[in-house]
């Protein structure tokens, strides 16, 4: 039988890539016959730490059905998030951190889902609670999660399991969390070289929210005027994007990492969606969210409360 | 704030008692203020297992969300299936070990399904992890619910988790699973007071399968023979059911726990459901299903599967 495949979102961020491959060094070493893969490009905040911990990119893969029938999903459930041809596989496995929607099995499986900031911090669990030791360079990927989804510990998202394991973590890999979670979100955030297309597409999920599709991207950054001077090709390629997945809205968060808040750029037919739920005016499609910083916690929640209420 | 209330699924059985019991007892010694409760009246086989550990019955309700802003879910999480109000509350945790279906939460929470045979085996990690010892009683009503869960372990839906679990909350409990097992199911399938009407809605859950509504009982007996010599009253029952309901079949089993078969009864607009599901003919409304005794492993996911190609 083919092996089961192990994947996170389309988009991959860091907890995504580093959490399947972590999972599947756990999965191999209870003796299961797995493959960490991708769903997209990765980012340069994940090529950061993947080079510093010297562990291989792992092999994007397009319908999974096209070459297994299991697969186990990570830091993510919804299937409009999920891999081409899921529909045609069996899921044995689910490991996430997020609001569950958009998710059926025909018969149980294995869930685990905890309301922490980052996926890694419930696969720390699974490794104590399987007496499997967490070797360094993959207890260096699990510290860059959660250093790359709690924004170095900032974000609301941030619980007190994910500080406890991120300092157990940085033990084992022999780094300052600190020094070298600055160095990485550094990294992630140098965006110099993206055309607008490419901004809003690399942090971005789709939603079904009330009867409305609606999409969510992030761009995390230290130099947010730099973005926003490209406010109106950012506009521009948002449109396009609406207009080739007949989605109802796109909302851009542009995140000051250091600072910890956001300006939002939403566009399409439902721009109420935005007003009412952070309470605030458009102003050439452009709101200020101080504060805001999680898009999990602090966005789609309150996205979704609103769209379910028309 | 109001206590978080704890419940399993309509029509409860030994386990959705005894997880919501348990899990109640387990959250409180880890300082949480809840309160199990039942959404349906016990059946015989369940109020044999408290009458014999000595545990009181738990209250019923109605509306959650009159009483409440937090619940959590045992041995179930499609919404079809659990409790009125459970829109306008916070689902904070599920512990389950069914499909996951027809749930959707706004924001992340705790939920943890295994496909093992009982959720009172997944309660018992739970409990090892979080370092609570397991009173007598509880111990009891948890291997009172894989022996109902698992018909004493024959049940293919049956791991070895759950053997082993069973084994050891036997030891707590003080008693021998197969002795106290054999006369809780007895105690169980003495159905000889109930209508017609009552025998179908013993163990009854209803379904969206593909584009259909489904509802599917249970009726577990040693005398087979007594409840088919009612089953032109059971047909009427079961019409009544589909007419006041509106759903599109209605599939009843009744299942000989100590031979481990099962006859299909099946009354509504799509019996091919079940003659495809199987590969059996219906003679008036009924076929035998050698060897099927698990509505969850046996039926579910093979009436699904027709269903959704339909």
């Amino acid at each position: 039988m083919a092996k089961t495949l192990i994947f996170g979102h389309k988009s991959p961020d860091t907890d995504t890539i580093t959490a399947a491959i972590s999972l599947a060094y756990l999965e191999t070493q209870l003796g299961n016959e797995v493959e960490a893969v991708r769903l997209g490009e990765i980012n340069k905040e994940t090529a950061f730490a993947l080079d510093y911990f010297g562990v291989e990119n792992i092999r994007l893969v397009g319908d999974v059905s096209k070459e297994t029938d299991t697969v186990m999903l990570v830091d993510h459930n919804e299937r409009n998030q999920s891999a081409d041809g899921l529909e045609n596989v069996t899921i044995r496995r689910v490991v996430d951190h997020h609001r569950i929607a958009n998710f059926e099995t025909a018969e149980p499986l294995f869930f685990r889902a905890e309301p922490v900031g980052c996926t890694a911090t419930i696969l720390y669990k699974m490794y104590q609670e399987n007496g499997v030791e967490i070797p360094k360079e993959i207890a260096g990927l699990m510290l860059s999660a959660i250093i790359s989804d709690t924004l170095l510990f900032k974000s609301p998202t941030c619980t007190t399991d994910d500080e406890f394991v991120a300092d157990r973590l940085a033990q084992i890999a022999g780094v300052s969390a600190e020094v070298y979670g600055l160095d990485m979100l550094k990294a992630g955030a140098d965006l110099s070289d993206k055309t607008a297309d490419e901004l809003i597409h690399i942090d971005s999920k789709p939603f079904e929210m009330g009867k409305f599709s609606v999409q969510v991207s992030q761009i995390s950054v230290i130099d947010v005027d730099a973005i926003m001077n490209q406010a109106k090709q950012i506009k521009a390629a948002m449109d396009a994007h609406l207009i080739s997945t007949n989605q109802d809205e796109f909302v851009v968060l542009v995140t000051d990492i250091i600072n910890s808040n956001s300006i939002v750029i939403t566009r399409g037919n439902t721009p109420q969606l935005v007003e009412n739920a952070f309470k605030v005016l458009l102003h050439n499609s452009t709101a200020e969210l101080p504060g805001v910083v999680s898009r999990k916690k602090q966005v789609v929640p309150q996205l979704t409360a609103v769209a379910q209420s028309l």
